[in-house]
């Protein structure tokens, strides 16, 4: 079954980013647009995530990096903040990153995701995550 | 001389990323804003990508995931394609990182971006370069 | 009396769209800027929407796309998708057309309106209208 | 076989809206990308555009809008203007969904689709088309 | 009459800011888009430009500001640096807003538009404006 | 001692346009890129508005205008209106480079813009300050 595995596949690799995050994502599109959580398990995780050409770690330095230089889109960056860190980016790797963004997309881009950064860090300091 | 050491660490650091590229936005400056090359040299690369909490690569995965996501800065995208290539990623790795960004940006940013890089391994296949 | 006309015919127009959200707008301008109110009666409703070459509905279509896709204007997405549903589109048309926007401009900006209609869905769930 | 049919509805899809421009982005990636080249024709045409919710022309219109807006896709906002004229718009509809955008993203993005529009509509005027 | 009034105050306000370049551009529509060719002068030239809280100077160091941030819309930008500098900005006042955008925008924004200016320069040089 | 130098003149600068914003931004970014928050002060103050070519007022004005146009940097756009007040712009002078967004980024863009400023207004008002 083609179908199912692509659902499959991409539940796995979504658990693997930000299982927490994720489910609740995918559970808050339930009442309006179920099939939209599905595609979402299905094209980016079970499609593009699970390619075998690049690792988890750059994959969320990729997305914490595009999130924070569009600036548009708080609530992915901050599941991506915490996807960078569940596979294997220090705090401090995912700050380089944010901080770098003033290069391409300006000071203030990067200023609102160092603040998205900073509750999240809090936010796992009082679970106690790294 | 602090001034000194932030440029020279700068051009060292471009150097390392895109010496070609680099040169040739550097020169083209110098009749409009001679200044503005000399920021472009100081902060993006004598400042932040001098640090030392993140490697060259992955700072070339971040840049090459904006500006693909961000979608206007095709020149800027072209020289941190090279710039990736320069410091240790694969082609593959560049294209992993652009497709990725469909689900960020959208598809017609990674397509944009794919026929930029599919311009910028031409160019390197013709001078012999990975 | 063209001014007179324009300004009527633009009223006329934005009560059929979202006459209770536009009037909210249009008085929360009153004390810092009474002529962008003026305007943005004149220009978008009196000039664009009267014109005869394209209903509501497709308009209405239109405006969910564009600022799903622009995914920085939250409030005016919101009277737009009232608009929408005020027009004749019904809510699951509203939800496919931001679905379909996850591939232009991501998946980020198609979620982001989706919370925005389901929040939008209960309100008018709320004042028992379609 | 879900895989196949997705791909095979999607190309069914894609051939309705533009088969030709399609068919030209689909191999210019063959040598570069030919992954994403197939994940183009599965989720936005084998998914999404082939969801009964809603018709061909609203969601060329929804296309043409969100292109326009975005402002930095003219590439795919050429194929889909061709796309909404060959699923039904008239000329006179494209032009006042691009004229609309003014509204929601400015002068400048309506005045770049609207000069994109003019070549589309000599483009076609030379092959004999609508 | 106020259409005619609109019309004739915005057409004079358009020929202070860039009278070839606002020429150009209004016949350019003609073919395809003739009422918004009239709305161009109306609205941004007739009511938002002809008003008096605002120099012309300021106004098209806003426009340069802003266009050269958004960095999707070159060919306007180069009508407001013609603009800025028909109005009585300096060379060296449009470098300094160009630059500045890098703050808020990220370089390749500021680069992009540096060039624009360049050319600018450069074809004013030949046809000896200052 | 440059580096000294450029902080120095960077801090007086960034008090001269909001001391009490910038401030606030500085401090809150001590815990998690105190590095940051020294860029924050040495590029965009220490190096560009410390600039001989381009006076404060129209400086801010060109911020303003970039940072609506811009429309995903709320908290940015404050600090720059708060920012033009202080260094000269009248209230009403403010409310003009807003309204003339809309010609480039659209009406929403400059109606988010007009809220945002009329909050800062109520600020200054329950302050005292112009």
């Amino acid at each position: 079954m083609e179908k199912q595995d692509r659902y499959q596949r991409g539940w796995e690799k979504l658990k693997e980013v930000d299982g927490e995050g994720g489910k609740r994502v995918i559970e808050s599109l339930q009442d309006i647009a179920p099939d939209f959580a599905r595609y979402l398990i299905e094209f980016p995780f079970g499609d593009i995530y699970s390619r075998p050409g690049l690792d988890l770690k750059p994959r969320e330095i990729a997305a914490v990096a595009a999130l924070t230089a569009l600036g548009n889109a708080a609530p992915q960056l901050k599941v991506h903040i915490h996807g960078a860190l569940n596979v294997g980016c220090t705090r401090q790797e995912v700050v380089e990153i944010i901080m770098q963004m003033a290069i391409y997309a300006g000071f203030p881009a990067a200023l609102n995701a160092l603040f998205a950064a900073k509750e999240i860090f809090k936010e796992r300091d009082e679970s106690g995550k790294s």
